[in-house]
């Protein structure tokens, strides 16, 4: 039988479940290359999580069995490349145009800009997924943008932005977004 | 009715417990102070833990119903402080001769070694709680130490080595742990 509707809704919903996967997952298996060359490290931090329950169905195992996902206080990943602190975040927009303030947290904003303060290297990666492109955009790009859609103005960051203002981040096999390639770009303008 | 060794062994218990988590909140209120004082801004990460199945009993609140507890990768702090990246963990004995090293995984270990060859500074705050001090151990103090140990050698780090080579951490009301003071000496010496 043929259900067309059905089945495309199925499958749309995989799709962005393997989009934001896919960023996070990239950035993992580049991390790990970038590790076991020797070249940074750089990690993911847990998920944040209030455990509210725990019993222990067998000895030295403990079973959580109430939960709750908590809003993370800072970004996803932090490390060390080349003697420097490196902080960021990665989010991916399904959009062509613009990329929604609305899919990043303030205190993600407050926590870069205070690592950007103390000497730190700041960042997103944003993902295009319509253009399979990933751009690198520092905290000090990021933010008079920020503090202007505050202020009333434009609530996203255009596509043109990046295009014009920001680093296309090398997609390749391995490492598979090799966002240091930017970094040391970064680095060599003092930031 | 007069129970003596049920109670005794009731508060030995809390007495535990509350170790345990001094240390860990002395050091969380020590970081509070370092970032609202804009000192350093160095987090703990969330403990790592594998989510196995999520109910969906209320909207927008997705309700983890069964999980584990996973072995951390790294430590449980990093940070920035004066550019400088920053990676710790935090263990306490109730021992008065020595920190056995059974209190350490060997991949945080490894991970410490990794961020002392890239340039940040990586140390153990170890707490002596039959003393009530605090001492900071640099990886490459503790490295030899746990090497000899791998091949045959003591198990344990007697409480004199710590007394004799690694420094005090004042302890106060505000900053309670005040560990970026030793810190700043390491930076001094070059690590």
């Amino acid at each position: 039988m043929n259900y067309p509707n059905k089945k495309k809704a199925v499958k749309k919903q995989n799709n962005y479940a393997n989009l934001g996967m896919t960023l996070e997952s990239d950035i993992d298996l580049t991390n790990q290359y970038y590790l076991s060359h020797q070249i940074a490290v750089i990690h993911k931090k847990p998920t944040p999580i209030q455990v509210v329950d725990v019993s222990y169905p067998a000895r030295n195992k403990a079973k959580i069995v109430e939960a709750y996902y908590r809003t993370p206080s800072t970004t996803d990943f932090n490390g060390l490349y080349k003697g420097r602190y490196i902080d960021f975040d990665a989010k991916e927009t399904n959009s062509k145009t613009s990329f929604p303030f609305s899919n990043i947290h303030e205190h993600q904003i407050r926590h870069l800009s205070e690592i950007d303060a103390h000497g730190g290297i700041a960042f997103l990666i944003i993902g295009w997924s319509q253009y399979n492109e990933y751009y690198l955009i520092t905290i000090k790009d990021l933010l008079p943008l920020w503090e202007a859609a505050k202020s009333g103005g434009r609530k996203s960051v255009a596509y043109s932005f990046f295009k014009t203002n920001c680093q296309l981040i090398p997609f390749g096999f391995q490492p598979r977004l090799d966002y240091l390639k930017v970094v040391d770009q970064l680095i060599q303008l003092h930031l």
